[in-house]
């Protein structure tokens, strides 16, 4: 079932049996290699991770490495879910978008999308990313798509990328301190405040959105929010990811203050996990609320609790909790008559 | 199972496992306000049944009133039945007609085509309906309408709509007393009888078909007729209902008489429920059979006979029987592999 955050249900119902094609973001951030930062993949080999995502979720496979990726405590892959999703009710269409990864997916016959961007540096001693030009990629990619579906789904695989997101969002300047979530259940603040706390000195004071944004985001947000403006409502669309989806908005809604814009999100929704909307050691609900524009967003009501995989219980306990579009996958199978049933077991057949 | 009540299988099975475009026909007729001659719907707001039916089977939610409706004796709407194949094999898109209703639905994203229509009068004292340009307005709709599914199923919500189909049947001239099908299991025959009595009166002699039209009919069932020529075989059509989608044939076959035209009628089907194709108060099979033109019908053999749950078992005792293209939907579910079981777990699931 879909439940609701913000908003009403009619956009993501008018989207019931319809089709999609799949997008994902993925980039890194050096800001990923401060150990214990994040547990998005395996230590020494994160920035692997949206490399193998994107491996497994378009082919089933993990190429790049020897085995999917998961974190030293055993949390697989948040992509299990999105691939199980796939393989129930495909997508019409699954795209890359490459905005910056160390390793590109050995794939062919899925279109990846490339954008001539490198790596972003690590936020602590400075992100170093022309965000102006590249959110201009971004508006430019969204003015030109063309797409053969009736929707898109845009995912993201970024390690580190709720830090970078904090980062972002308080750097511009919203009151969000507890509300940013994490892929640890119990969250390394030390680290992840210390980071934070030292890329915002490194703001030059004055600066204006796309200085700051290149200082302390990422790649993938500053793309993104220039894909959403670009795209100018004219497919619907849905973000599936958490708090970092929902700081892709918050840049569109100060890129709007700033530039005196307006937005309409009446074909745009956000959607997530439950681990993410229920979670009590964040908040996507203020996230949101905090856009002066109206957004509708989601979550699928799916968890584990029909698993007995400890691997799997690790999400209900609070681990990993969203990536790689996971929950606007479930959204999608939800909205194709998948269950849950159906789901848990496809999910653990990849972990057989 | 789709089982036939007139004609072969050969045109609904080419209809298998391809995408349809699910439209409802709404409208209001104030003979629904004669005290006892309709149970769709909640005494003193049956005006709302159209609007309840139409936002339940778009969001799952009904919003212009507290709670679902049912009858006094809860029976629940047929959009329960329709909204369960919706979830379980979603139609690719929904549609809905404003052929006059008291109260737009509340909902956004879904189409509502608007025909600047009112709620015809009650039929006791004349409907007053301008059928000539109404039936022009469904001629022009079936003509312009371009449809990006494979076929249509055309559903309709009208409260006390089968006594205006019966009065317009025996209008028309078709002896078909005791043909029609009633909601209630047990027809309250003496009100509608005199109702229909009463309006047979109201036609001056020698009318032409749209006076008769105009006095004795509802919106649907004009509008209909002409949007079935409109359409002119050029898109494959389901009638999903029960005597009151026969009297749109019937009326189609007199107009056809009266022009002394033709129709193709080879992409055109009815489908209906089991409680209607087997009741044995009513003869769907007599009325189809009285078109000069030849039409495949079927109804889908499901029940409640899986269910427990008294509300549900009162459909096959004989109470509301068809509404809101339940029978037309649960074809639709038979041809994409949806099973009995699953459908009524699903209907159970909402009078949970």
């Amino acid at each position: 079932m879909v439940k609701n955050i913000t908003g009403k249900r009619d956009f993501i119902e008018s989207l019931r049996g319809k089709k999609a094609t799949f997008m994902l973001a993925m980039s890194n951030t050096d800001t990923a290699n401060i150990e214990g930062i994040t547990q998005a993949g395996i230590p020494g080999k994160i920035y692997l991770t949206p490399t193998l995502d994107a491996e497994f979720l378009t082919t089933g496979e993990v190429r790049s490495l020897e085995d999917i990726a998961s974190t030293p405590k055993g949390v697989p892959t948040p992509a299990l879910i999105t691939r199980a999703v796939h393989l129930l009710k495909p997508f019409s269409n699954i795209e890359l978008l490459n905005l910056g990864v160390e390793k590109l997916p050995e794939v062919k016959y899925f279109k990846i999308h490339d954008f001539d961007t490198k790596p972003s540096q690590s936020i602590k001693t400075g992100a170093n990313i022309d965000a102006h030009e590249l959110f201009q990629k971004g508006v430019e990619f969204g003015q030109n798509y063309t797409c053969k579906d009736d929707y898109i789904i845009l995912a993201e695989s970024v390690p580190s990328g709720t830090t970078t997101a904090k980062a972002t969002a308080l750097a511009l300047g919203y009151e969000c301190k507890d509300a940013f979530s994490s892929s640890f259940k119990n969250v390394p603040n030390d680290i992840r405040e210390l980071t934070i706390e030292e890329a915002l000195k490194n703001i030059p004071p004055h600066s204006d959105i796309f200085t700051i944004l290149g200082n302390v985001s990422d790649n993938m947000i500053i793309f993104n929010a220039g894909f959403v403006l670009g795209l100018n409502n004219k497919i619907p669309l849905i973000l599936a990811g958490g708090t970092q989806m929902a700081c892709v908005l918050l840049v569109v809604n100060k890129i709007l203050e700033v530039m005196q814009g307006e937005i309409n999100a009446s074909n745009l929704a956000l959607a997530t996990t439950s681990w993410i909307a229920n979670d009590d050691k964040s908040d996507i609900k203020k996230l949101l609320e905090m856009c002066s524009f109206s957004i509708n967003s989601h979550y699928a009501d799916f968890n584990f609790s029909l698993s007995s995989h400890p691997a799997l219980k690790l999400y209900d306990e609070g681990e990993a909790k969203e990536g790689v579009g996971a929950g606007g996958a479930l959204v999608y199978g939800m909205l194709n008559a998948l269950t849950k049933e159906e789901i848990t077991k496809q999910v653990e057949e990849f972990l057989k």
